[in-house]
């Protein structure tokens, strides 16, 4: 069960309102990187979870990133105060309001004219929070290590939005939102290293013929060498196709009865190689390809000479180049 | 101004209650291909069209559409009529009741328990309407086609549902909603091509020397000509990189404070090339790639030996197959 | 700050697992009337809240509600627990593990390949939870009310899911978590109505000649009157356009460069009314409207002659029917 | 199998550094007219389709739309440079940089605070790119159709973006990008008109009693006929409901259970027409809608006097517009 | 079945166009308590409505709503039609194109190049209307209820917007489409309130014990009592756990093979408490925290050295708070 | 570029067609942990990013990630094959159409009605891919770790869908996928572990205070020690507010005209603590919660009484678990 007590985890001090600096940090409020999909992914994994260390853990963190929510907030809460009281009474003239919400450095009408100034569970940008983020599957050594990336993640939005403002409070209470997803982030690498093994993930092994490969897909002068794609961890690999050194083309058993009938379906919706059909693009044009010149609507040759226009100048280029996607 | 006539633009008669099938149904109520979002499709296009032959179609067939929604829906109704008053009152027993909303051919779980049984804006699996499924983006030429292809796609998934149902009456209605759409298709096209020219569609010409030609970007045995690749509305070539005759790489000018901000940024976070580090996932090992057999937790070289043993193998199969994607 | 006890607020007892009912649970776990809804709905209202009463009694329910989001989300782990464990360890044979996830009255794939069995904020169809369903706006009358209405729902979903199971302890803690619902409810009523006066809510009023209108849009046979159509509180009138009196034609003034360009464009994409141009339809029929019949592919007359077809059969029943929208 | 050539298909050749630009191309990134969108259209068609031609072309097409997503994400990705590092390294101040992300002009905050500069799969206003996006359905005739004006929305949209912008580089890329659309629409018509026929699509034939009707549902001023609503194609009717010559009325056959648990519902939820109940809002007035004046808060007789008060003006007006609907 | 007449429900005049302003406008078209979202809220209600009444006020409102959405619709294309006109023709400059759709006060670049300055079914942020918003359960109690309190939103977003324009024509419409929400939300209350009782919603019971009970969730300098949390309707109680009085903790019955299997997982997933491991983060620290300092980087005593340093200062404000969480 | 080969990465065979195992397959086709998540998440990041090594291993994976995607998507249109003949042609008869896309272990409806059998970009449940499921935010040492979590994570969604299946040419591919999963994530991990330090993430160091502190938010008989929150790297604190010493109440400067609107709004909006007003919910009682009793149905006692019959009995069980909270 929870609890609640009306003092904050970190005291808040904000020295002006600001509703454009309060859009920004609702990114840790409603936000992929914010508190309540931190909050929600460890309280969701404290549910299932069976292991006692780790279960008082993730509710251990789970309860404070609620708490650290209520920080952020709370900032969000006090960035728009002054501008909900002047919403609510509309005491500003129309032309004033309507710069205030929508001029430079303030783009916060959203804010404003739908939540009254109230935070919101949107980000940034106004995008509505989604259990989209929250990346949990029910396997402690895959929930831990997606724990770690978020906590990481977490850490760079708080730094980036530390850079944002110069208001002392909020850039206080923010480092210290910042400093506990490195605390959390070295919590959940305790839990992750403290199973054994904990890599590869899950009980199948892979393939041992593939589990160290690298495959070299994309060619080209900036291919580089590095320990990720270098022994002793790994072979590398031109890529192929078919590396089970089958065909590479899909094959499938049919009934025949499924068979007859998509053949009675392929025969209904052949396009006829052999067909050169008017179009409706055709019927569409005028003079061709919107060069807006002479030619009739639906002159089946106008493309033709078209690309007999620009043949010439492109072969001689792609002489030089054709080579280069072998 | 919408008036509204409580007769229906079709009669509907249900034989018989089916939550499974009122399921079903709700693809044409809330779903992409559905009703709602070819009234919305027309209507927004209504409300900025300054054609006035368009813009009286445009809303004539929006408000028939919207007369659509309302045959649909009330197909849903009349099918879940029945499970709708057992529920509301609770008469069946739980385990009845249960298996009435869980049952195979009976999906109805999420339109019974949170819906009621009332008709609710998503599609045939429970995904709520989205405004993305609308497509309009304020050109004439542009929305007419979309109308043209929304219309063809309702036709077809009115077409699915007609194959699965044996209820005389939903089958008839069905079949005049299927009918209209054909209508429809038919009324679209006809105020797309009294534009002329309509293709291609804005006012800026395409450059001659890209806009008929035919890239070859896949290849191996299914390789295909048709005159949608030939003369002589195409020409057919190769695909290459850098068809501007460029370098096919990117270039950007920036200031030097720009460039030494990002060296400093680049240094910073380096991978080193050189190293071979040792990395969690060696920590997470107990003797390589969950072969789960003897070795040290973070022996580096397991994953060497491991490449080792499979790389005979691989190699023969490999010198027959690593032309293929030449 | 938030805290937290290991104990419930409700002890859950399951007396079977059954992953097809912890599904229809997480209705009220990630569903739009469900825990999380309803936490953030009240917390996010506390974060901005002024008037020391309701903000106390904001995150005292919120925090409740957090409480409940616990209760039923243990409920769904339990349910669970012995699908998880079979899934983590793959014991089952693949066909009865098919079976298993996919039988009837046992919809639980998602829930099991994706989530592992693990509570996730989905509704019992899957849908993610999205911050689209808290509807707060930062007025209090408002959210009172939207709060007073939340409550409602909240209560019947759980009435509907009592209904579903025959499990005494998971009937027992659905129990009390519906009960507190209109426990809930309760308070926020009092709230609102110790403002005064609350209604309409907001400062501007109503104009006074609109406020106490009925318009009766919808004609035919099921018109009805009730007090919410009748005096002393509403006068009764007849849907019409143009209610202000003026035109009902939208007007807008337009600078002569504006006015200038949107001629030019009319002209470029204008639908001329007096072409009957061949269209792609045209092109793609054979023998009209899909009869299969004979008659050339392009024949403009096919579609006439259709319409000639059945013009005389619709016309006698037009006549009877005519007046009907009337 | 796919490959990569780290050249890109048109050299991207950026002038400048702009971060708002670079947000407005996102809408081509990860919007719904996108390269995304348009790419999973064809590779998804690809997957299922069975015409060896029509494969071909989807497989060729949608390797070129991933080519092109390259393309535009590297426009993106040059124009962000110089604001991806500054952020990176927090070298500006705090106001600098909170004005470079939310200034006039620079609606960047949320592709810098969040995503730090790289290209995210959002549109230019941030929304996140979703799968509703892509009507596919698995019908050639349909989803050719749907391709085609898929092709022309995306020609217009690159239109519009290259109007905003007078980078050289940026605007050649652009050109070569729209014209691509050109020759793509142009080659799935040529596609779709090679299946014969292929109007209407799918196997069902219309009802030739409703195929070519026109019903005017719209009345009013702005009536306008066209060939969309004329002979020789169409049949001009006045809308009317019950077109099938029925009630118009919804009918289902429920057991005599079904019946009476509705009936029972039914009474328990009955709103009494002869009522006048005191309700919630009649206990929030102070004086009646808002007015603030005098009067007792919950006098039911409020609402009437105000309805009678604006009566006489009222109906002086309506007296002359109450025939406009009929 | 609806019909249209094209003079609006209320006339709408614009003095000036501004997209900026018509951006905002969208908020009460596309967004959560916009028009679209009342007016399907009220049909999909309407097409499951048994009783006579209420079914006909549900579609009377619902067309109304309608109706409203047109009139909002057009107040959008209005403001727009200036920038929609220069937009399609491209007769800026770019630069001053750029300027015009993303600089102060007029944030509309989504509108415009995405929807060519079309009204477009997102809110005034961009964000695409959803069925997410529709809070329909197919309960009448709660969904009038949900209509009462969508009315009162609606009106306040209203008085939003005519707080932020002087534009008199477009105040006028607003505040007809303003008023129109008290006016429904009084015939919803009417409706609500002829069902008797209505209280509390559903057919189950409340269990007496707990349905008029306040828990007391939240303690600290705020506590407040009201009539929300006191006699003689509620009785105040501090939180507790277990107010079932039993333990608080989760039970299940498992079979001896779903134990088996678990305790299986639970072995294999062990974090072992004992264990004190490198860890990833370990690895990656270079003395420890980023404070960039000496020491080596994969010291496991670093953290401990970091813990000792700061433990003082801690430890002396912690005597004075530490009291009060409980 | 990207290139295309018609021949796969490696060789799908399917033994029988079946739809129902096809949906659940598109858990990695269109899911969050799938492949079209993993490409967009690694292509992404390449575009933007500028250290040689990493931006050529992202790409390679990036590559061969669609590669999977076709190899995925390839099963599912094999396993779906025959459905989709059947249903284009529309050869079964209705009940058994109805049968076969709902019945028991067949839940694919939505793959079929709307999609018509081929492979949709949604997960197994028909949720719509979304872009929120990429979490890259442009900095390269998170970026990696949220790598090496999805591809754990994609490895065990692999593992469950190879323990649902029996058919041995879909297992072998799915084995395939799974273990280059394994060999992508020690990839990714060896690429973090090159970058020295990293870290914490980013540049700004954590508050020494509090980076190594673990606070035991949630107390109860669960609590455990571990190396997560143990000497020597964490220091274990008991929950506390204000932990920066402070009040813990948030402060924020208001100008005077700021205050004063504020005072105004909230004295308008007051809800007044020693009022007991009579509220809509009262109004709506019968006898008071439902219990159908005896009772004016608006008697404001009827709730004290309530409370008070209750009152006895709960007080004996309060007293015994009231300190738990504590």
């Amino acid at each position: 069960m929870f609890a609640h007590n009306k003092r904050l985890q970190y005291t808040v001090r904000v020295d002006e309102c600001n509703p454009g600096l309060a859009n920004l940090m609702l990114e840790q409020f409603g936000g992929p990187q914010g508190e309540l999909a931190a909050a929600m992914r460890y309280f969701n994994q404290y549910l299932a979870e069976d292991d006692a260390g780790r279960r008082d853990m993730l509710i251990d963190i789970a309860t404070e990133e609620l708490s650290h929510l209520e920080v952020i907030g709370t900032i969000v809460a006090m960035l728009n105060k002054g501008a909900k009281g002047r919403l609510a009474e509309g005491v500003d003239g129309e032309a004033s309001l309507y710069r205030a919400i929508s001029g430079a450095g303030n783009d916060s009408h959203v804010t404003q004219v739908l939540y009254g100034g109230a935070p919101a569970l949107t980000n940034s940008g106004g995008v509505p929070w989604t259990a989209a983020y929250i990346d949990s599957i029910g396997d402690p050594t895959c929930d831990l290590r997606s724990n770690i990336a978020a906590e990481a993640r977490a850490k760079i939005v708080y730094e980036r939005l530390i850079n944002c403002t110069d208001d002392p409070g909020v850039k206080e209470a923010l480092g210290f939102l910042m400093t506990r997803e490195i605390a959390h982030q070295q919590q959940f690498e305790k839990a992750l290293y403290s199973i054994e093994p904990n890599f590869p993930p899950g009980k199948l092994p892979g393939r041992p013929e593939f589990t160290n490969v690298y495959f070299n897909m994309s060619s080209g002068d900036g291919d580089m060498r590095g320990p990720w794609n270098m022994e002793p961890t790994f072979e590398f690999r031109e890529a192929e196709v078919a590396v089970d050194g089958g065909s590479g083309l899909p094959e499938v058993k049919l009934t025949s009865d499924e068979r007859e009938v998509l053949e009675q379906a392929a025969m209904r919706l052949h396009s006829d190689p052999s067909a050169d059909p008017m179009t409706g693009a055709m019927l569409g044009m005028n003079g061709g390809n919107g060069s807006g010149a002479s030619g009739g609507s639906t002159d089946p040759q106008a493309a033709k000479k078209n690309a007999q226009r620009k043949g010439s100048a492109a072969a001689a280029k792609r002489s030089t180049t054709s080579r280069s996607t072998k």
